[in-house]
Protein backbone atom coordinates (compact mmCIF):
# COMPACT_ATOMS: atom_id res chain seq x y z
CA UNK A 1 0.00 0.00 0.00
CA UNK A 2 1.38 3.50 -0.90
CA UNK A 3 1.19 4.96 2.74
CA UNK A 4 1.91 1.59 4.67
CA UNK A 5 4.82 2.29 7.18
CA UNK A 6 8.38 0.91 5.85
CA UNK A 7 10.23 0.33 9.16
CA UNK A 8 13.55 0.08 6.89
CA UNK A 9 13.02 3.72 5.15
CA UNK A 10 14.90 6.09 7.73
CA UNK A 11 18.17 4.07 7.92
CA UNK A 12 17.90 3.06 3.98
CA UNK A 13 17.59 6.69 3.16
CA UNK A 14 20.51 7.20 5.54
CA UNK A 15 22.51 4.70 4.29
CA UNK A 16 22.04 6.61 0.10
CA UNK A 17 22.08 9.91 1.48
CA UNK A 18 24.72 10.75 -1.86
CA UNK A 19 21.59 10.51 -3.69
CA UNK A 20 19.83 13.45 -1.74
CA UNK A 21 20.13 16.56 -3.63
CA UNK A 22 22.34 19.63 -2.33
CA UNK A 23 21.87 22.69 -4.33
CA UNK A 24 26.00 23.32 -3.33
CA UNK A 25 27.16 19.78 -4.43
CA UNK A 26 24.64 18.20 -6.90
CA UNK A 27 24.62 18.72 -11.08
CA UNK A 28 27.82 20.77 -11.27
CA UNK A 29 27.50 20.71 -14.30
CA UNK A 30 26.19 22.47 -17.51
CA UNK A 31 23.19 20.11 -18.27
CA UNK A 32 19.65 20.80 -18.21
CA UNK A 33 17.86 20.10 -15.35
CA UNK A 34 14.17 18.30 -15.25
CA UNK A 35 12.03 18.10 -12.05
CA UNK A 36 9.22 15.96 -11.18
CA UNK A 37 7.15 17.17 -8.47
CA UNK A 38 5.95 14.01 -6.50
CA UNK A 39 8.34 10.98 -8.18
CA UNK A 40 5.76 8.37 -6.38
CA UNK A 41 7.73 4.68 -6.33
CA UNK A 42 9.74 6.62 -9.44
CA UNK A 43 8.94 4.51 -12.05
CA UNK A 44 8.46 7.87 -14.21
CA UNK A 45 11.40 9.01 -13.13
CA UNK A 46 13.83 6.41 -13.31
CA UNK A 47 12.54 5.78 -17.16
CA UNK A 48 13.04 9.66 -18.03
CA UNK A 49 16.81 9.21 -16.70
CA UNK A 50 17.58 6.75 -19.19
CA UNK A 51 15.74 7.92 -21.82
CA UNK A 52 17.41 11.19 -21.59
CA UNK A 53 20.82 10.82 -19.90
CA UNK A 54 22.37 14.38 -20.39
CA UNK A 55 19.35 15.59 -17.98
CA UNK A 56 19.75 15.93 -14.74
CA UNK A 57 16.39 14.96 -12.76
CA UNK A 58 15.74 16.16 -9.35
CA UNK A 59 12.74 13.51 -7.79
CA UNK A 60 10.32 15.27 -4.73
CA UNK A 61 8.25 13.28 -2.95
CA UNK A 62 7.37 13.82 0.55
CA UNK A 63 5.62 9.91 2.06
CA UNK A 64 8.79 8.90 3.57
CA UNK A 65 7.85 5.31 2.61
CA UNK A 66 7.05 6.37 -1.15
CA UNK A 67 10.28 8.13 -1.21
CA UNK A 68 12.17 4.97 0.60
CA UNK A 69 10.21 2.85 -2.60
CA UNK A 70 11.39 4.89 -5.08
CA UNK A 71 15.10 5.87 -3.67
CA UNK A 72 15.55 1.53 -3.31
CA UNK A 73 14.42 1.13 -6.84
CA UNK A 74 16.85 3.99 -8.20
CA UNK A 75 19.69 2.40 -6.10
CA UNK A 76 19.11 -0.64 -7.85
CA UNK A 77 19.12 1.33 -11.81
CA UNK A 78 22.36 2.74 -11.07
CA UNK A 79 21.28 5.58 -12.60
CA UNK A 80 23.63 8.81 -11.85
CA UNK A 81 21.69 11.40 -13.06
CA UNK A 82 18.61 11.82 -10.67
CA UNK A 83 18.71 13.52 -6.71
CA UNK A 84 16.22 13.22 -4.61
CA UNK A 85 14.48 15.85 -2.12
CA UNK A 86 11.99 14.76 0.68
CA UNK A 87 10.27 18.12 1.36
CA UNK A 88 6.58 19.82 0.55
CA UNK A 89 6.42 21.14 -2.96
CA UNK A 90 6.03 24.96 -1.11
CA UNK A 91 9.60 24.54 -0.11
CA UNK A 92 11.61 24.16 -3.46
CA UNK A 93 12.21 27.95 -3.90
CA UNK A 94 15.02 27.64 -1.08
CA UNK A 95 16.11 24.27 -2.20
CA UNK A 96 16.85 24.48 -5.60
CA UNK A 97 18.81 27.05 -7.44
CA UNK A 98 16.47 30.38 -9.03
CA UNK A 99 17.03 29.70 -12.51
CA UNK A 100 17.97 26.04 -13.39
CA UNK A 101 15.11 24.29 -13.92
CA UNK A 102 14.16 23.76 -17.55
CA UNK A 103 10.94 21.23 -17.36
CA UNK A 104 8.61 20.20 -14.71
CA UNK A 105 6.40 17.28 -14.46
CA UNK A 106 3.57 16.64 -12.19
CA UNK A 107 2.22 13.21 -12.85
CA UNK A 108 -0.79 11.74 -11.01
CA UNK A 109 -1.03 14.50 -8.32
CA UNK A 110 -2.96 14.71 -5.14
CA UNK A 111 -6.32 16.39 -6.78
CA UNK A 112 -7.20 17.86 -3.83
CA UNK A 113 -11.10 17.39 -5.09
CA UNK A 114 -12.34 20.30 -2.13
CA UNK A 115 -12.93 23.73 -3.42
CA UNK A 116 -11.74 24.97 -0.14
CA UNK A 117 -8.21 22.80 -0.74
CA UNK A 118 -7.97 23.92 -4.32
CA UNK A 119 -4.83 26.04 -3.75
CA UNK A 120 -2.75 23.05 -2.65
CA UNK A 121 -2.78 21.70 -6.11
CA UNK A 122 0.59 21.56 -7.36
CA UNK A 123 -0.83 23.52 -10.50
CA UNK A 124 -2.79 26.55 -8.25
CA UNK A 125 -1.01 29.66 -8.48
CA UNK A 126 0.72 29.11 -5.70
CA UNK A 127 2.80 26.66 -6.76
CA UNK A 128 3.24 28.32 -9.91
CA UNK A 129 4.45 31.15 -8.16
CA UNK A 130 7.14 29.15 -6.59
CA UNK A 131 7.84 27.31 -10.09
CA UNK A 132 8.21 31.16 -11.46
CA UNK A 133 11.42 31.34 -9.27
CA UNK A 134 13.09 28.11 -9.91
CA UNK A 135 12.15 28.06 -13.55
CA UNK A 136 15.39 28.96 -16.37
CA UNK A 137 14.47 30.58 -19.28
CA UNK A 138 10.82 29.20 -21.04
CA UNK A 139 8.95 27.42 -18.56
CA UNK A 140 7.45 23.93 -19.43
CA UNK A 141 5.03 22.41 -16.99
CA UNK A 142 4.26 18.68 -18.18
CA UNK A 143 0.99 17.57 -16.90
CA UNK A 144 -0.23 13.93 -16.97
CA UNK A 145 -3.56 12.85 -14.46
CA UNK A 146 -6.73 10.53 -14.56
CA UNK A 147 -8.45 13.14 -12.60
CA UNK A 148 -10.62 15.36 -14.46
CA UNK A 149 -11.34 17.89 -11.77
CA UNK A 150 -7.37 18.42 -11.25
CA UNK A 151 -7.04 18.43 -14.75
CA UNK A 152 -10.09 20.95 -15.91
CA UNK A 153 -8.66 23.16 -12.63
CA UNK A 154 -4.74 23.00 -13.79
CA UNK A 155 -6.13 24.03 -17.86
CA UNK A 156 -7.94 27.35 -15.96
CA UNK A 157 -5.41 27.95 -13.46
CA UNK A 158 -2.02 27.42 -15.53
CA UNK A 159 -3.98 29.44 -18.85
CA UNK A 160 -4.84 32.70 -16.06
CA UNK A 161 -1.39 31.90 -15.07
CA UNK A 162 -0.21 32.72 -18.41
CA UNK A 163 1.03 29.48 -19.51
CA UNK A 164 -0.14 28.68 -23.18
CA UNK A 165 -1.40 25.04 -23.75
CA UNK A 166 0.63 23.97 -26.23
CA UNK A 167 -0.32 20.63 -26.61
CA UNK A 168 -3.07 18.36 -24.98
CA UNK A 169 -4.56 15.28 -24.71
CA UNK A 170 -7.63 14.08 -22.69
CA UNK A 171 -6.48 9.92 -23.88
CA UNK A 172 -2.59 10.12 -24.20
CA UNK A 173 -2.64 6.49 -24.68
CA UNK A 174 -4.74 7.03 -27.71
CA UNK A 175 -2.11 9.56 -29.08
CA UNK A 176 1.40 6.53 -29.84
CA UNK A 177 2.99 9.20 -28.34
CA UNK A 178 6.53 8.04 -26.70
CA UNK A 179 5.46 8.47 -23.25
CA UNK A 180 7.64 7.31 -19.65
CA UNK A 181 4.56 5.39 -17.59
CA UNK A 182 4.31 6.08 -13.94
CA UNK A 183 3.49 3.18 -11.66
CA UNK A 184 -0.33 4.76 -11.83
CA UNK A 185 -0.64 5.42 -15.38
CA UNK A 186 0.12 1.69 -16.39
CA UNK A 187 -2.05 0.28 -13.95
CA UNK A 188 -5.28 2.89 -15.22
CA UNK A 189 -4.10 1.92 -18.78
CA UNK A 190 -5.00 -1.78 -18.22
CA UNK A 191 -7.81 -0.85 -17.01
CA UNK A 192 -8.59 1.23 -19.52
CA UNK A 193 -9.13 4.62 -17.93
CA UNK A 194 -8.11 7.49 -19.97
CA UNK A 195 -5.03 9.71 -18.99
CA UNK A 196 -5.20 13.16 -18.93
CA UNK A 197 -2.13 15.08 -20.53
CA UNK A 198 -0.77 18.73 -20.97
CA UNK A 199 2.27 20.61 -22.19
CA UNK A 200 2.01 24.34 -21.11
CA UNK A 201 4.71 26.71 -21.36
CA UNK A 202 5.19 30.34 -20.21
CA UNK B 1 -31.46 13.39 -41.47
CA UNK B 2 -29.14 16.28 -41.27
CA UNK B 3 -28.18 16.85 -44.95
CA UNK B 4 -31.19 15.46 -46.63
CA UNK B 5 -32.66 18.06 -49.33
CA UNK B 6 -35.86 19.68 -48.09
CA UNK B 7 -37.79 21.22 -51.00
CA UNK B 8 -40.24 23.53 -49.33
CA UNK B 9 -36.56 25.12 -48.03
CA UNK B 10 -36.31 27.73 -50.32
CA UNK B 11 -39.60 29.14 -50.67
CA UNK B 12 -40.01 28.90 -46.65
CA UNK B 13 -36.53 31.04 -46.08
CA UNK B 14 -37.90 33.72 -48.84
CA UNK B 15 -41.19 33.74 -47.39
CA UNK B 16 -40.09 34.51 -44.13
CA UNK B 17 -37.28 36.65 -45.25
CA UNK B 18 -37.96 39.30 -42.20
CA UNK B 19 -36.13 36.91 -39.78
CA UNK B 20 -32.54 37.31 -41.54
CA UNK B 21 -29.84 39.51 -40.72
CA UNK B 22 -29.31 42.66 -42.34
CA UNK B 23 -26.40 44.84 -40.76
CA UNK B 24 -28.34 48.06 -41.56
CA UNK B 25 -31.63 47.42 -40.43
CA UNK B 26 -31.48 44.46 -37.74
CA UNK B 27 -30.92 45.20 -34.06
CA UNK B 28 -30.80 49.14 -34.22
CA UNK B 29 -31.21 49.27 -30.17
CA UNK B 30 -28.37 49.10 -27.59
CA UNK B 31 -28.54 45.52 -26.50
CA UNK B 32 -25.87 42.95 -26.62
CA UNK B 33 -25.37 40.26 -29.38
CA UNK B 34 -25.07 37.15 -29.27
CA UNK B 35 -23.36 34.82 -32.12
CA UNK B 36 -23.89 31.07 -32.77
CA UNK B 37 -22.04 29.88 -35.74
CA UNK B 38 -23.78 26.72 -36.82
CA UNK B 39 -27.14 26.47 -34.95
CA UNK B 40 -28.24 23.54 -36.69
CA UNK B 41 -31.49 22.61 -35.92
CA UNK B 42 -31.99 25.70 -33.55
CA UNK B 43 -32.32 24.58 -30.31
CA UNK B 44 -29.71 25.99 -28.57
CA UNK B 45 -30.32 29.53 -30.39
CA UNK B 46 -33.92 29.41 -29.21
CA UNK B 47 -33.38 28.32 -25.67
CA UNK B 48 -30.63 30.96 -24.85
CA UNK B 49 -33.37 33.63 -26.90
CA UNK B 50 -35.76 32.77 -24.38
CA UNK B 51 -33.69 33.01 -21.31
CA UNK B 52 -31.94 36.09 -22.38
CA UNK B 53 -35.05 38.24 -23.89
CA UNK B 54 -33.06 41.32 -24.17
CA UNK B 55 -29.96 39.91 -25.61
CA UNK B 56 -30.08 39.94 -29.45
CA UNK B 57 -29.04 36.82 -30.89
CA UNK B 58 -27.60 36.36 -34.72
CA UNK B 59 -27.63 33.02 -35.92
CA UNK B 60 -25.53 31.23 -38.65
CA UNK B 61 -25.80 27.99 -40.54
CA UNK B 62 -24.97 27.35 -44.13
CA UNK B 63 -26.49 24.00 -44.69
CA UNK B 64 -29.90 25.30 -46.28
CA UNK B 65 -32.26 22.41 -45.42
CA UNK B 66 -30.96 22.48 -41.61
CA UNK B 67 -31.19 26.29 -41.41
CA UNK B 68 -34.82 26.31 -42.96
CA UNK B 69 -35.88 23.80 -40.29
CA UNK B 70 -34.21 25.84 -37.66
CA UNK B 71 -36.21 28.86 -39.08
CA UNK B 72 -39.71 27.22 -39.43
CA UNK B 73 -39.20 26.36 -35.35
CA UNK B 74 -37.96 30.07 -35.10
CA UNK B 75 -41.01 30.83 -36.68
CA UNK B 76 -43.20 28.99 -34.94
CA UNK B 77 -42.01 30.06 -30.94
CA UNK B 78 -42.62 33.72 -32.04
CA UNK B 79 -39.43 34.77 -30.46
CA UNK B 80 -37.85 38.68 -31.46
CA UNK B 81 -34.51 39.07 -30.75
CA UNK B 82 -32.66 36.54 -33.11
CA UNK B 83 -32.30 37.08 -36.60
CA UNK B 84 -30.24 34.27 -39.18
CA UNK B 85 -27.51 34.13 -41.95
CA UNK B 86 -26.80 31.51 -44.30
CA UNK B 87 -23.40 31.95 -45.05
CA UNK B 88 -20.16 30.33 -44.55
CA UNK B 89 -18.56 31.72 -41.45
CA UNK B 90 -15.56 33.22 -42.90
CA UNK B 91 -17.93 36.20 -44.64
CA UNK B 92 -19.25 37.02 -41.02
CA UNK B 93 -16.50 39.55 -41.03
CA UNK B 94 -17.91 41.42 -44.05
CA UNK B 95 -21.70 40.61 -42.61
CA UNK B 96 -21.55 41.91 -39.42
CA UNK B 97 -20.56 45.30 -38.03
CA UNK B 98 -17.18 45.50 -36.56
CA UNK B 99 -17.73 45.91 -32.83
CA UNK B 100 -20.90 44.08 -32.69
CA UNK B 101 -20.59 41.15 -30.98
CA UNK B 102 -20.35 39.83 -27.06
CA UNK B 103 -20.05 36.48 -26.52
CA UNK B 104 -19.75 33.48 -29.33
CA UNK B 105 -21.34 30.20 -29.44
CA UNK B 106 -19.88 27.42 -31.01
CA UNK B 107 -21.80 23.97 -30.35
CA UNK B 108 -21.15 20.50 -31.70
CA UNK B 109 -19.20 22.07 -34.63
CA UNK B 110 -17.66 20.30 -37.27
CA UNK B 111 -14.52 18.84 -35.90
CA UNK B 112 -13.04 18.20 -39.69
CA UNK B 113 -10.64 15.77 -37.85
CA UNK B 114 -7.61 15.67 -40.31
CA UNK B 115 -4.70 17.47 -40.02
CA UNK B 116 -4.90 19.11 -43.60
CA UNK B 117 -8.31 20.58 -42.86
CA UNK B 118 -7.36 22.27 -39.34
CA UNK B 119 -7.94 25.54 -40.51
CA UNK B 120 -11.75 24.83 -41.45
CA UNK B 121 -12.33 24.60 -37.63
CA UNK B 122 -14.23 27.07 -36.22
CA UNK B 123 -11.39 27.54 -33.69
CA UNK B 124 -8.60 27.73 -36.30
CA UNK B 125 -6.68 30.64 -36.15
CA UNK B 126 -8.22 31.33 -39.26
CA UNK B 127 -11.51 32.31 -37.67
CA UNK B 128 -9.90 33.76 -34.42
CA UNK B 129 -8.86 36.50 -36.52
CA UNK B 130 -12.85 36.82 -38.16
CA UNK B 131 -14.13 37.16 -34.72
CA UNK B 132 -11.48 39.20 -33.76
CA UNK B 133 -12.97 41.95 -35.80
CA UNK B 134 -16.75 41.46 -34.89
CA UNK B 135 -15.50 41.33 -31.17
CA UNK B 136 -16.85 44.51 -28.92
CA UNK B 137 -14.65 44.76 -26.08
CA UNK B 138 -14.00 41.51 -24.15
CA UNK B 139 -14.31 38.64 -26.23
CA UNK B 140 -15.83 35.62 -25.18
CA UNK B 141 -16.31 32.30 -27.23
CA UNK B 142 -18.14 29.65 -25.61
CA UNK B 143 -17.52 25.91 -26.72
CA UNK B 144 -19.45 22.57 -26.61
CA UNK B 145 -18.44 19.45 -28.26
CA UNK B 146 -18.61 15.76 -27.61
CA UNK B 147 -15.91 15.42 -30.30
CA UNK B 148 -12.68 15.14 -28.26
CA UNK B 149 -9.82 16.03 -31.04
CA UNK B 150 -11.76 18.85 -31.54
CA UNK B 151 -11.99 20.44 -28.22
CA UNK B 152 -7.93 19.23 -27.45
CA UNK B 153 -7.20 21.37 -30.99
CA UNK B 154 -9.71 24.37 -30.14
CA UNK B 155 -7.59 24.87 -26.38
CA UNK B 156 -4.38 24.76 -27.85
CA UNK B 157 -5.18 27.38 -30.30
CA UNK B 158 -7.61 29.47 -28.45
CA UNK B 159 -4.44 29.52 -26.05
CA UNK B 160 -2.06 30.12 -28.52
CA UNK B 161 -4.16 32.89 -29.74
CA UNK B 162 -3.75 35.04 -26.26
CA UNK B 163 -7.23 33.62 -25.15
CA UNK B 164 -7.29 32.40 -21.79
CA UNK B 165 -9.51 29.36 -20.78
CA UNK B 166 -11.81 30.96 -18.01
CA UNK B 167 -13.79 27.51 -17.46
CA UNK B 168 -13.71 24.06 -18.41
CA UNK B 169 -15.90 20.69 -17.66
CA UNK B 170 -14.65 17.66 -19.59
CA UNK B 171 -18.48 16.15 -18.37
CA UNK B 172 -20.91 19.38 -18.79
CA UNK B 173 -23.63 17.18 -17.33
CA UNK B 174 -22.05 16.50 -14.12
CA UNK B 175 -21.50 20.16 -13.33
CA UNK B 176 -25.18 20.91 -12.73
CA UNK B 177 -24.85 23.97 -14.79
CA UNK B 178 -27.56 25.89 -16.04
CA UNK B 179 -27.54 25.08 -19.82
CA UNK B 180 -29.48 25.47 -23.11
CA UNK B 181 -29.42 22.06 -25.16
CA UNK B 182 -28.74 21.91 -28.70
CA UNK B 183 -30.57 19.15 -30.11
CA UNK B 184 -27.10 16.84 -30.13
CA UNK B 185 -26.77 17.61 -27.02
CA UNK B 186 -29.86 16.02 -25.97
CA UNK B 187 -29.57 13.09 -27.48
CA UNK B 188 -25.59 12.26 -26.64
CA UNK B 189 -26.82 12.86 -22.38
CA UNK B 190 -29.35 9.92 -23.05
CA UNK B 191 -26.83 8.19 -24.59
CA UNK B 192 -24.38 8.55 -21.77
CA UNK B 193 -21.80 10.69 -24.38
CA UNK B 194 -19.37 13.49 -22.23
CA UNK B 195 -19.80 16.72 -23.50
CA UNK B 196 -16.62 18.86 -23.10
CA UNK B 197 -17.19 22.65 -22.31
CA UNK B 198 -15.17 25.54 -22.47
CA UNK B 199 -15.39 29.36 -21.73
CA UNK B 200 -12.23 31.33 -23.49
CA UNK B 201 -12.13 34.79 -22.89
CA UNK B 202 -9.02 37.30 -24.28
Amino acid sequence: MRGRNKPWADQFILDHADYLYHQETSFLNNQETYLEVGIGKGDFIIQSCQYYPHVNHIGVELNKSVFAIALKKIVNTNIENVKLLQVPAAQLVELIPHHSISKIFLNFSDPWPKKRHARRRLTSSVFLSVYDNIFKGDKVIVQKTDNTGLFESSIVSLSNYGYIIEDISLDLASTGMENSLTEYEAKFMKLGVKINYLVAEK
